[in-house]
């Protein structure tokens, strides 16, 4: 079924990656007004997602076309840019060169692809909506945009939320990461490790560089990192953070952990403010839709439960004993669908022309 | 071999469990000058561990006698005490009030079994040797001793070796359980709820109250606490730090994660000093004896590889970019042989008179 009124012509980078293909999977469910959808190779593929994959059934019946040479009003960027195959048109998609200059095509980058070449805007609409996002320094006009990591999502929104009506003067932050976060092999090396491990074999360490299975690494091996400095992705949730927040909430000081989970995400985060303040009013603080607060008696929400949710799933806040004006907060959040979702508000707040 | 000097009678309480299976190891290991150990029964017993368990050969030809009834010299409690059983001599080892009137006996508690009956002093030999323990008021003379969680001797450490050479200011913990910290039971039931959800099958949860296999928890399920109040366990981790280190370095916030692993102890501390400090020289106030440092090159220790090593490991320390006076640090342990051989130093310490 078309939807009626203007339709658009979207292009996804990496279609094929877990994050591309979770795009298509909002878009539909989002009935996004979509004329046609061009996919552009990526550099992952699914091939065999172990037993443990949920089993989203995606993209059906989305209309997919084969690029031509156009272009089109929307480029979500799931996958880095590859150099253009042989006999392929619509070259655009292949060098971050050729999509900056393009005339009419909006790109939102999931993932920092553009960012060497292009200044761009950290967006989260459904913050900018409520009018919990701050007031931005006016951006020269840009066509570029930056869908920014799902921890920035959630961090963003818990801060934010917290400090219109408390003085927050620091937070902590550490951010848990699961397979999904790095794509289909890395979900594959998790699950052989496994089966490794319990089995007496050999496990592979393609990906991890170390074994990930019942383990926890602050960093993947293989020297990704200069001396001193933090991983990779652990900066780009930095330095997204920093442009969205400006100085209007304390940067949280941030670490990433790579957890032995398949999919989701999960934040815990230790925030000081300025006067001690009542759970529960820094609760209700965090109340917005999408955010599902956890009472104590209930069980703590985990990275396990939250797949396949859109929501923020954050529990029960806990005082910390030994700081009268600290307190705890969880959060787990389903990493490709709340990124996906927030790519794809983009898109349809350009296309209202308000955020 | 029978050790020459004076030898000592000891009792194990829980001889059974994980933590006393180590003490045994342990004590074997430093051949302390033992004429007898007695075991008396504890709540745990470790009946068929799993594959994933490392083998190790317990007190395989440590002198083990059952309880008669005299007061030993030293007691190391690694489980609750429990009622006598019929026919049960040394009566003394069920109960603590008991034991608490024991004229001769010093007892080693591992895990505030004692807690509500006795007031006793966190004792971390290995620091107090270093003349890095601060001084403590003195306390009443005791003949009960707190060995503490592994936990507060790795943050201990760290924290009393910092605040030696820096100002440190605050500091924001999160501690990463393993399933032996819980005992047999809960490897069995991640190694179980492991298997299960590879082949599709319901999982067991009787321990951890939840899926814990490829997930996190900030909580065990079915409400162990009251609203708003931390875990048990990160309340005995917290008292113990206050109780070592007192006012000598800010007490961390501290949070307690359950992680899908099956051995080991990971702790991850960010840490606020009065001035920016370099990151060498914060690394040279970590040396120690039992402490071994990671260069960034290298891999980072995790929980994996740290099992069955009395180090502490440390990876290399990283400076936070949003906060020049912040910084991060990653330390794994072997939790039940830290906190072996911490008790068993306790033991030494009062066997020698001094610390």
């Amino acid at each position: 079924m078309k939807p009626a009124g203007q339709t658009h012509t979207l292009a996804v980078v990496g279609a094929s990656t877990l994050l591309g293909k979770e795009i298509l999977e909002v878009l539909k469910e989002r009935a996004f007004p979509v004329a046609r959808i061009f996919t552009a190779g990526g550099a992952e593929t699914a091939p065999d997602l172990p037993v443990l994959d949920l089993g989203d059934s995606y993209q059906d019946d989305v209309l997919v076309e084969e690029p031509e040479d156009s272009e089109p009003d929307y480029v979500f960027l799931a996958d880095r840019l590859r150099p253009a195959p042989e006999g392929t048109n619509l070259g655009l998609l292949h060098s971050a060169e050729r999509l900056a200059e393009a005339e009419h095509s909006k790109v939102i980058d999931l993932g920092g692809f553009m960012l060497p070449k292009a200044g761009g805007a950290v967006r989260i609409p459904s913050l900018e909506r409520e009018g919990r996002a701050p007031e931005r320094l006016d951006s020269p006009a840009t066509s570029y945009y930056v869908a920014p990591h799902p921890a920035v999502v959630v961090i963003a929104r818990l801060l934010l939320g917290l400090s219109e009506r408390f003085a927050v003067e620091s937070a902590v932050g550490e951010v848990f990461g699961s397979a999904s976060e790095i794509g289909p092999r890395a979900i594959a090396e998790l699950q052989k490790q496994t089966l490794n491990l319990l089995s007496f074999q050999k496990i592979p360490q393609a990906v991890f560089g170390a074994q990930m299975a019942f383990n926890l690494l602050p960093r993947l091996g293989r020297g990704r990192t200069q001396p001193g400095e933090p991983a990779p992705l652990e900066r780009r949730i930095r330095d997204e953070l920093r442009d969205y927040m400006g100085g209007h909430v304390p940067l949280p000081a941030l670490r990433f952990v790579q957890a032995p989970v398949f999919h989701s995400l999960a934040v815990s985060l230790y925030v000081r403010t300025r006067e001690p303040a009542p759970l529960a009013a820094l609760g209700e603080a965090l109340a917005a839709p999408g955010v599902r607060l956890r009472r104590i008696s209930e069980g703590p929400p985990s990275p396990v439960e939250v797949t396949g949710s859109s929501d923020i799933l954050v529990d029960a806040l806990t005082a910390d004993p030994a700081h009268p004006e600290g307190f705890w907060i969880w959060a787990v959040a389903d990493n490709l669908r709340l990124a996906a979702v927030n790519a794809v508000e983009i898109a349809e707040s350009l296309k209202s022309g308000g955020p």
